[in-house]
């Protein structure tokens, strides 16, 4: 990338009448450099069988490229015209829930030839017919890809024989899932019944993992088709994203984004997030350290929020400390989703940076501002590395296990906010991280692994995570680690299974706390956050040092939070659910013992630190306030420049944050 | 109407022995002076297909005619017999959810020919069969009427020759609903999809609205098969309901009333209400005050509820203060849903005014006396008129689209909640409303209207609210009026749309208030009601003066509630959902400058009054008191006669009114 | 029986290595002596169509035997290969949800030829290849078998066909059912509707009760094929299970226990429950007092918990104390669901005595101290009988029709609610109890009925009840008693239909009650549990004393509870919805009146205690702590020996009670 990107996504399909000039004179007047077109329209390209018409695409990357701004060209293959649901209703994916209705987009059956067939031929016209326009940087293949649960009878069939590979006999199938358990042993090939109606946790999830797979493939074919035509200028992207609450929560469930990203030149994600008092930042950074890791470089923020909803519409300043935000954690591009307000369907009230009346209002003043800021600080912000000694351990087989098998019959928790309970309090610490998976080639670059939650694991992660201790590395693990193995089957062993040996500790005893705090307080925290919740396993250690200890009458005996000193490294283990207060703790402590407590950790939440190294190989930080109250700290590290005031910046000076104020200095 | 009447349904066929006698002496005692019947006994009247057996009307018409009680006679459509459904099931409705299931009354297609066939041959039947019985006053064509949300087939077939007939062609039809977007675009009317699954809104208002017309259709349909039989002196009536929150609470979302109603005679109607201590008479006066305006004359109150269920069995006095405030509204006759408690089925626990053991008991005892009055008072309390001042714009097409596009993701409120704070608030203040719609063509006659969140209008009906203004009508409009144009698009102009210059202010952006109240509490209501929820806009006045500006951190300068001068009038414009104690001060405000405060609003809830001019033109006043403790108020008009107990009132007198009383004053 | 069994549910089959010799030393060490397999198997026994494989069957067997361990073999009938289903999918049962999906358990049509053909053949293979083993004692015949709901075609067809047999005509259908009444009348046989979209709940219950016969006839079918091969020395078992919150709570709705239990030897339960700190005994007292009822006799416990769910593994002490509470209420054998935890599947969190890990643990280590026990005081404990003055009068069909019928709107209580809330005070003041229903011969020979919502009931039972009390019965009705007739029809009397002569009070009006209480706090209980909820009738006494009135403004005058001399006996009938307070003061003024209060009632929750007659003929009493706190009492009763300390105990001495203990004293 040579720039920072600054775009929206832009429908001139949508618009209620001619304002394409008059758009791009309110962009330019933005700094809106990208645009992101095409990717819903297919009705509008194709609009009968075979019949191509690509006015609207001409027009506008004609005036965007006499206006000086890029193009990322979508592959419209989300959303299905109507008239091929007319022709070919088995397009719609069959999902447990019966056969697909015509309305919505992400309906269709991704391994559906005839959906396919149509969809290779809309992206070869397409592709082929932009792919010369000086206009276009790069393209997005498809749009927040998921295999909306297709399962009907040709995806079971596929499963099938996935299985037979994967198996080879149904005698270990049986084996590995269990199968005899209330007369669900299959016998013949012949016999393997729809798995949408099991009880059986383990195949389902091994269902899940065939499902990511189709999503996966089904990337990667478009990805080739796109790769004939695209120029060696250009790049191919996706528009990845997370598990939605709402808002962009946790790993998403549905992808392998890991897996999914090879294909790829660059990682693209969307990432939206409470705002006004409950912006915190830490979307942007969890969504942001997610997708760098995709690929271990800087990617694309495809599309965030500008309005949005009425719960959502930024104060004053809150969309400056988004876009700098998104930077800090290695974006180059900034895009908001979109760029007018549509004025009909489904997304009339998730507003653009333009009100329905395509006016200036205060959230496109403020744009306006970044857009400048972006074009002028482009040289130092772009191409922003990041080297990062601490790592989070995310596994999706992990996260369909736990939704198959819940912490408790009471909880709404999931896989999800373990991973977040963790990451959060490294954010509000400042402790920058990656994130990686169990297929992770660079786990041993890492000083200290945090593994929430990782249920389902093969013999061999484990021996490496133990491996990893013995050898001078610091983990970090949360309860129900190490449960399965990597078929979703309940080790035979004692608890945590191999890890037990690295965390000196066994257990095989579980129950749900109900007024239990840890014994003591060890951690110190206030009363009121001396609680564990949702889940405690009933410890003993072998050769661990006991932490904490639970407050319970009948299961005091039992440690709740342990260390080991193994090899020559140490691994903390944390058996139940803490308070936010306790795991903050805990971390806190884990990271001083790895030694990466540093100036930065004198900072907290809401005051924000992020560095890395821009393309001058000098350190850029950024300083975030995440608050309605100015804020000033002093400055730690050597001397540079404020680059948004172009002051000055001494070491040990007091340094003033606005409310949602974003400081930028980079060192001599 | 030449007399007052006092009914309940009656259902001979349901009696568990012959009670027809003894049933009739206590009507009779209880001043009972109609029945309606056979509109849910199809199955007892056609036993077979083609086998017609009218005994059951036979022997109560003759019985009735005896007792000199009048009977309406109801067309038995609205629950089809077992053996059609046997014989064609595709009478039933297919709907979202799939097709129907027989159980339940209200299921069939009410386009279906197999249906409409039958449901003709036994409305010729029967009303051929009893049209000349003396006893015989009207008829009432099916009951409580709605679409079912039939949209099988055929619906939808219908549905877009509908389309192309008032569009003509797709591309209108494309622009008009935003097609592009989501790819929904439609290119060939064959590909026309099913409206089922659509999720633009404005396209699925517009399905509602092509509903709402088939239950007109149907209704005229059916009038025009009675009318062909009725005498001169018989009417033809339909039970019209509301929306239904367990009790009758707003604007019926499923049919048109003010369509609907052209058809008959005379407006039918029934009202259910919370009791015992939450009566408050809000939806008697609501329910009246529609079903008056349906046809600018008096109604009649055909289902209301005796002992109903456990939790609105009424106090001493409630069911005396209920009739009575029936009339107050308009209505000339008042039927109680029904005679005696059902043994079987879904509404055993609806009780009537009979318990199932048919004995006298308190609530029957309380009739008795409500009887006596209606028969002794008749000539002075039936056709009631009314000439109210104020009225209230509603309009179906504005619910539909708020039931697409929530407040906000939380909120459960919707378009009727907005009609509600409104209203209730009219109410409690004493003053008499009517209600119009966007196609009333008495808009004019009124001094102020109440419009709640018009979000669905046309150009002319904005235009002509301004010159309604402009000529010197006084306007309070509440949020989220204006907002879309007819066929549900949001408009591409600043908001509040056209009615920005009458009302002097624009807004582009909108919010979900947070612990949101007024500044300064402009309207001096306790520091508890001085709050706002659910919804803002920001609003910038042009020419408006601002009544309140929000209290917030970032958008105090916004202003909340504005009036603005325009030509001769005031338009006042609230744009949020206020507390209703704001909305009484608002609303009590804008009264205040239409100059329509008078006497009666000395008074307010509980005392509540309404009035009219009676057949010798003469003023009636009514007093109610809706609460557990005696009231006094000084009566402040002419001097007359207080009707039940014949007892002179002077002007400026002092007058009692009972817990749950009554008191009727007929001036000199 | 001979001796105590303890036992657990084994499953060679799911094991996921060869665990048989090493299971049997563990359970030799806890005095396991009986095991129950191969219920949940039958895609192990029979892989393919008529190819059957008994190996696991054997090895365990022979195992067993030679370890001097029983073993009860199940029909393998209630889950269905995946052969069965693949050949023919019409064996599962298609229920108002639509065909049934494979997967679970328990989903086939238990009436489907297919399904039947198949099950005879693996019950006659299987019980004819077992039956001369000497493992074997016994027979379970499927597993808390239901009708699924079962309700497609040919249900309905042999419903129809049940029907005409069992009323003749439909005119007395539709007069027993009131299908007049919204056109649902039914004048061929032909034209008779699926009942599954009935809104007449008297219909519905009564479809409900054929289904219940399906069941009752299902398991007779299953019971006279085993009889044929059964061994003079074996018995024939059902494991019965109960109405599931989560846990075992009330009467079972989807079976006649009384009628199914009618094939059977001997009666079998799974009795789940609440544990940790909810550890009342209340489940165990209850289903142990159902199931004893059911045959009169002595009963197995084939389920219950282990380590279960993590909000239910017991507390040091726990377990014992369960294992004893089944034996005091005349269980004969106590069995754990399982004996390991499963590695995969529904019940992975289900925890068996053992780990996932198979190792010892505190909760298998307290089960050897039972198993130690049980063997030694098997002579004193074995086989233990009881002659209880008080009987629960219990009715499926009244259970069914309150489903159709609820209280209220708010409410979620039902029939069961009503049961529980008269039987947990009756457990919480010592007063041992049986189970009758309306077909019991017995209902004479108790000194008191206690009749919970009598809803549903002919003539001649209530007449039968009446005729009680005449000759010198005590009965305590609630509410809802009497109130309808053998078809859910209401009564059209007064009610409480013909028990207000008993009684001597009548009823025609009631209500839902908001912030009631009785008047003067009658019954001195708490001033916070002087309330009443949910329901309350107006009642008038006739000749009935009243024991409390409502303190409400308008209903003041109305009893609440009332008690009547009638004849020899009392009849208290219970209006409302007590607190649990009032309800017990009720009974305990109940039980004084029928001279049944004695020693034991000295004691209250949570000291328990029950007793019985034991082989020797001397009487055997429990006595359980249900708390966390240590208890002492004064012994009683006459001298005897506690039998696990072998303590000599004499009359009045102060005898201690551990937290969570028990104590078991043999009287001399």
């Amino acid at each position: 990338m040579q720039k920072l990107l600054y775009g929206v996504a832009y429908y001139d399909e949508y618009m209620p009448y001619d304002r394409l000039e008059k758009d791009i004179g309110m962009m330019k007047d933005a700094g809106i450099n990208v645009v992101r077109i095409a990717e819903s329209t297919w009705s509008t390209h194709e609009p009968q069988n075979g019949v191509f018409d690509f006015t609207s695409v001409n027009r506008v990357l004609d005036a965007m490229h006499e206006a000086g701004i890029k193009v990322i060209v979508g592959t419209p293959t989300y959303a299905v015209p109507t008239w091929m649901v007319k022709e070919h209703p088995d397009v719609l994916a069959i999902t447990p829930q019966g056969p697909g209705r015509y309305g919505a987009r992400q309906i269709m059956d991704i391994t559906n030839p005839t959906y396919l067939f149509y969809a290779e031929r809309i992206i070869r016209k397409l592709i082929g017919h932009v792919k010369d326009h000086p206009a276009v940087i790069g393209y997005q293949t498809d749009n927040e890809t998921k295999h909306y649960n297709t399962s009907g009878p040709n995806v079971q069939l596929a499963f099938v024989k996935y299985m037979r590979e994967k198996f080879e006999t149904l005698e270990r199938v049986n084996a590995a899932f269990g199968l005899d358990y209330w007369s669900n042993r299959i016998n013949s090939w012949e016999d393997f019944p729809s798995v949408v109606g099991t009880i059986n946790g383990s195949l389902g999830a091994e269902f899940a993992k065939f499902q990511r797979k189709l999503v996966t493939d089904f990337l990667a074919w478009q990805v080739a088709i796109v790769n004939e035509y695209k120029r060696n200028d250009q790049f191919v992207t996706q528009n990845f994203d997370f598990e939605w609450r709402g808002y962009s929560y946790g790993i998403q469930p549905k992808v392998d984004h890991f897996e999914a990203a090879k294909a790829f030149d660059i990682a693209g994600v969307d990432i939206y997030h409470p705002s006004q008092d409950d912006l915190t930042g830490i979307e942007i950074s969890f969504g942001g350290d997610v997708t760098r890791s995709m690929k271990g470089s800087n990617y694309l923020v495809i599309e965030t929020e500008a309005q949005a909803f009425v719960n959502w519409v930024p104060y004053p300043g809150q969309l400056r400390l988004q876009a700098f935000s998104h930077l800090a954690s290695g974006a180059n591009m900034v895009a908001y989703w979109h760029w007018h307000s549509i004025h009909n369907s489904f997304e009339t009230y998730w507003k653009g940076l333009l009100s329905h009346d395509f006016e200036p209002n205060p959230v496109y003043n403020e744009a306006k501002t970044i857009g400048r800021d972006f074009e002028r600080l482009s040289p130092q912000l772009v191409n922003l590395q990041k080297k990062n000694k601490v790592a989070v351990l995310v596994s999706n087989e992990s996260l369909t296990a736990i939704e198959w098998f819940k912490f408790n019959f009471a909880s709404s928790k999931n896989y999800n906010d373990v991973v977040r309970m963790m990451y959060d309090e490294l954010y509000k610490m400042n402790i920058g991280c990656d994130f990686v998976h169990p297929a992770s080639e660079n786990l041993e670059d890492y000083t200290l692994l945090v593994v929430p939650a990782l249920y389902t694991a093969s013999d061999s992660l484990l021996e490496r995570l133990n491996e990893f201790v013995k050898n001078g590395g610091h983990i970090v693990y949360s309860f129900k680690s190490g449960f399965t193995d990597e078929n979703v089957k309940v080790r035979t062993t004692r608890q945590p299974g191999m890890i037990s040996e690295a965390c000196g500790i066994t257990y095989s005893m579980f129950v749900e706390p109900k007024n239990v705090s840890l014994k003591g307080n060890p951690f110190e925290v206030g009363a009121e956050d001396n609680y564990i919740e949702t889940w405690m396993e009933l410890i003993t250690p072998t050769t661990a040092e006991v932490l904490a200890y639970y407050d319970h009458p009948h299961w005091g005996q039992y440690a709740a939070i342990t260390q080991n000193h193994y090899g020559k490294g140490i691994a903390t283990y944390i058996g139940c659910m803490t308070s936010p207060a306790i795991m903050k703790k805990v971390l806190e402590h884990a990271v001083k013992q790895a030694d990466l407590w540093g100036a930065d950790q004198n900072l907290e939440f809401p005051l924000i630190t992020k560095s890395g190294i821009n393309q001058s190989g000098k350190v850029v930080r950024y300083y975030f306030n995440y608050s309605d109250c100015p804020a000033s700290f002093e400055y730690p590290h050597n001397d540079g420049v404020e680059l948004l005031t172009e002051a000055a910046i001494k070491s040990e000076q007091a340094v003033e944050v606005d409310a949602w104020g974003v400081i930028i200095i980079e060192e001599y």
